[in-house]
C-alpha cells in the first residue's frame, strides 16, 4: 500500500452510513444514473446523497450542487465524472472529510496517451496526502451484499445472493462474468470489488482487509498484472490457512500480456515468476473462471478431506464412471470400504450391478430409506475421506432426492460431500439448492467438475499440511 | 450388427404410427406409468396402445389384455415387464409383426448372476430370428423430438428443444445428464437413444442409421465398452466428414473399467486401443460431458474455420485475455488484421485501450453502430478465420447487444463465430438465444469454453483436411 494508514478506513468503504454520488444523473445514457439505480434498489439502508449542480432531485432523492453543501458526514463518495474533473473533486472530498472513494471514471493509466498516467500519479499523491483509500479509477465499483450496498454501475449485482465469498478482481468483465455465473449456479457471493487501476488500494491491501472480515470465509482473486507481487505474498502469508485464497491469473501468452498492459496499465508479467511466490504464500491457483467459482463454492461449504480416499455413490452408473476417471487422473483414490460398510450396502441393495465402490444406488430409486442408509454407512466409514454423490433426477426417481436430503443435512460436516445432482430446469432445483444452503453438500453441474473439485480441495488440504498450517 | 437386415426397420423405431406399451400402468411407482406419461404428454400424434391384462383403461386410453387383441398393425412395442416375462412377449411381438422394440426391462447381462447373460443370449437369438431390432434391454428408452415421440420412462425429455443433434449413449445417467444440461444451455437435441445392453442394436448400427437421417446433422456418442469396435469404425468411416461424430468415452482407469463391466455387461477396455482406431475412422473425441455438449452445439451451428487465425472482440478486456490465453495454449493464433480493418476500427473506437487484436469494444458500449461496424470489418478480413465475441451485458451496456444481433444475423456464415455473451439470469437470455437460433453464433458460458470450442472445431477441420474429406 502506498500509504499504510489507509487500511483502517476501508471499513467506511464496505459499511458506510452516507454515500454521495458525485456525477449522479437521471439520464440512462450516463453511468451516474446506473450508479444511482444500483444504490437505491440494492437494499442499502443508509443515506444516499446525489450530487449534481444541474438537478434539484435525482430519481426522487434531493440532490445537492456539491458535497460541501451537505450538512452531515459523508463516509463514501462514488465518483462518476469526466477524468478532467476528478482532481478537483478529490480536493473537495478531502476538505469534507470523506473517508473512502470509489472512482469509476476511466481515462487514466490505462489509456494510450501518457497524460493519463501523469494524471493518475497526481491523483494518487493527493489521495495519499489526504489519507483517502480509493477503489479505482477505471472500475465498475464495488458491492457488499452484507450491507445491501451496491456501489457500482450495474444494478444487477444486487441479484447476487449474499454469502461468504469475496471476489477481488482486476477486471470488470471478469467480475460481471463470475457474478452472473454465480447467480445461475447458486454460488453465494457477498462482496465483489473491482480494483481497476489501483490508485492506492491494490490486491495486497484488499487481501489484508478481508482476512479479518467476519462476513468473508473465502477470498477469490482475479489477477492480470501486479506491480508489487511481494506485498500480496506478505498479505497472503498472514492468512496461514485461516481462510482460503484462490486465484485465477490470465495474461500468460504474449498477446494477453500486451493486452493486460493496455487494460489496467500493468504488464501481466510472465506467469511462472509470480506464481511460484504466490503459491509459496498459500494462494491456491484455479485454471479457469469456471474452476475458480467451483472451488470458491466448495471451500465456502465443505470441510477439507483428511486424505485422498473417495467414495463414489451414484444413482446411475455412467456418471460414476466419469467421476471415477477424473478422480484417478487427478490423484484421488477410489476407497476400499470397511467390511461393515460393505455388509450394510449388500443388505440394502439387491444383488445387481455395482455394490462395491463405486456404488450404483439406482436399484434403490424408490427406496429413500435404503439410499439414506447407504450414504450414512459410507460417511461413517474410516476408509473414506470424501464422498461424491452423483444422481440425475426425473419423475421416475424423484423420491431418491428426499432420501438424500435428510441424511446429508443430519450429517455433521466431518467429511466433504461433493454432489452432482442434476434435474431438468425448474424441477427440484429448489430441493437441491436447499441442501447446499444447509451445507449438506456442494453441488456441481457435471460429474467431472464434482470430481475435480474434490481433487482440488484435497490438494489444498495437502498444501496446508505441508506448511504446518493444519 | 447381429442381423444385417435390421437396419431398414429402424425407421419404425423413430417414426412409428402405433406404439404399444406392454406393461403400461397407472401406478406411479411403476416405470410403466412413466412411459405412458412420456408418450401421452410428449406430443406424439400416432396411436398409443397400453397393454395390461388387469386394466380396461390406463390414463384415459383404452387398454388391451395383449397385443394379439389389437386389430391394426403395431410399429413399435415398448416393454416394461419383469425380465422373466420378456421372452414370451418377444414371441408375441413376432407373431403380431411388430417392427421394432424398446426393452426397458433390466436384469440381463448387466447383473452379477450368470442367468442374466443366458437370458439375454436367448432373447437375442429370438429377436434376430424374428428380425426385430431391439433397443435395450436395461435402458430408459428413446426420444425422437422430431416426431414428438418420447418412448422413455422420463417425461421430462420432452422439454428438449428439437434440433439437429442426435445423442447415442450407453448410459441412461449420462443421457439424462446431457439432456438436462442441454435444456439449461439452449442446446437443441432431436434424438436421444439409450442403447443399454445392446441386444442387437449397437453403436455401429445406430451410427449407420443416423448417417442418412435428414433430421440429424451431428452425432454424439457416449461410450463405455464396445464388443466390436471395428464395426463402429466401419460405420463412422462411411461418413467421410459428411456429418461430425463426436465421442466421449469413460472407463479409462481400472476401477471405471470394472464398473463398466457391471454397468452394461461390457468391459470398457483400455482406452488407447480403441481410441486410435476410432479417430482413424473420423470420430472426434471430447474430454468431458461438458466438452461433448459444447462441441455438439458448435458443430450444429457453425461453419468450420479455414485456418487457425482468430479475432477476439470483447466488450471488456478481462474475458478477452482469458480467451487469448486459451487460444494460444490450444494452437490457435491471434490474427493480425489487414490494414483496412485496422483503419476502420481506429475510426470507430476512441484512442483508448485495445484496438488491435484483441479489440476491446467497451468504449463503444453506447454505440451499437460502431460495434456493428467493427464486427463487420473483422468478419470481412482475409486474415481472420474465426471470430470470438465476448461480452458481459448489464444495464449500462445493454444497447450493445442489439448492435451485435443485427450484424451477426446478416452475416453469411462463412466463418465461425463463437460467443461468450453472458447476462444476469432472465435478462436478455432470450435475445442471445435468438441469435443462436438464427445461427448467427454459437454461445458458450465462459471465455475459456468459447476458445476451447474454436480450437476444437479447427482441429476437427484439420483432421478432415488431412483425410482429404474437405
Amino acid at each position: 500500500m502506498n500509504h499504510p494508514n489507509l487500511l483502517g478506513k476501508l471499513h467506511a468503504l464496505f459499511a458506510p452510513s452516507t454515500v454521495a454520488v458525485i456525477g449522479a444523473s437521471e439520464n440512462p445514457a450516463k453511468l451516474g444514473s446506473h450508479v444511482m439505480k444500483s444504490l437505491k434498489e440494492g437494499g442499502f439502508e443508509g443515506l444516499i446523497v446525489p450530487v449534481n449542480p444541474g438537478s434539484a432531485k435525482i430519481m426522487g432523492t434531493p440532490a445537492l450542487p456539491s458535497i460541501a453543501s451537505f450538512e452531515g458526514e459523508i463516509d463514501l463518495a462514488v465518483i462518476v465524472l469526466p477524468a478532467r474533473a476528478v482532481l478537483g473533486v478529490v480536493e473537495e472530498c478531502g476538505q469534507k472529510g470523506v473517508k473512502a472513494m470509489i472512482l469509476i471514471t476511466a481515462g487514466f493509466k490505462e489509456i494510450d496517451d501518457p497524460s493519463g498516467t501523469v494524471l493518475q500519479q497526481k491523483l494518487a499523491e493527493r489521495a495519499n496526502a489526504l489519507r483517502i483509500p480509493v477503489i479505482g479509477p477505471n472500475t465498475f465499483g464495488m458491492v457488499n451484499r452484507h450491507k445491501g450496498l451496491n456501489a457500482s454501475f450495474t444494478p444487477e449485482f444486487s441479484m447476487l445472493e449474499m454469502g461468504p465469498i469475496a471476489l477481488v478482481s482486476q477486471s470488470g468483465g471478469i467480475s460481471h462474468l463470475l457474478a452472473f455465473m454465480a447467480m445461475r449456479q447458486d454460488v453465494r457471493i457477498g462482496k465483489v470489488i473491482g480494483l481497476g487501476n489501483r490508485l492506492n488500494i491494490d490486491f495486497a491491501e484488499m487481501t489484508r482487509y478481508l482476512k479479518d472480515d467476519p462476513d468473508t470465509a473465502v477470498v477469490l482473486l482475479y489477477l492480470e498484472g501486479l506491480e508489487d507481487p511481494r506485498a500480496l505474498m506478505e498479505a497472503a502469508s498472514a492468512y496461514r490457512g485461516k481462510k482460503p485464497i484462490i486465484a485465477y491469473k490470465t495474461g500468460r501468452g504474449e498477446t494477453g500480456d500486451q493486452a493486460s498492459r493496455s487494460h489496467t496499465g500493468t504488464l501481466a508479467g510472465s506467469r511462472p515468476i509470480y506464481e511460484g511466490g504466490l503459491k509459496q504464500a498459500g494462494i491456491f491457483f484455479a485454471a479457469s473462471t469456471e474452476a475458480l467459482l467451483d472451488l470458491g463454492k466448495a471451500m465456502a461449504t465443505c470441510p477439507l478431506p483428511r486424505g485422498p480416499r473417495v467414495a463414489i455413490l451414484s444413482g446411475q452408473a455412467g456418471p460414476a464412471m466419469a467421476a471415477c476417471d477424473t478422480c484417478q487422473a487427478e490423484g484421488l483414490q477410489v476407497a476400499n470400504f470397511e467390511p461393515a460398510t460393505q455388509e450394510i450396502i449388500h443388505g440394502l441393495l439387491p444383488p445387481l450391478a455395482l455394490r462395491s465402490n463405486p456404488v450404483d444406488m439406482g436399484p434403490a430409486w424408490y427406496d429413500s430409506e435404503a439410499i439414506g442408509g447407504i450414504v450414512k454407512a459410507v460417511m461413517a466409514d474410516g476408509n473414506v475421506d470424501g464422498i461424491l454423490i452423483l444422481m440425475m433426477f426425473a419423475s421416475a426417481n424423484r423420491d431418491a432426492i428426499y432420501g438424500l436430503s435428510g441424511v446429508l443435512s443430519e450429517w455433521n460436516q466431518q467429511k466433504p460431500v461433493v454432489g452432482c445432482l442434476v434435474s431438468p430446469p425448474g424441477i427440484w432445483d429448489e430441493a437441491i439448492y436447499r441442501m447446499e444452503r444447509e451445507r449438506a453438500l456442494v453441488n456441481l453441474p457435471t460429474p467431472e467438475r464434482a470430481a475435480n473439485v474434490m481433487a482440488a480441495i484435497w490438494k489444498y488440504a495437502r498444501m496446508l499440511e505441508d506448511k504446518g498450517w493444519r
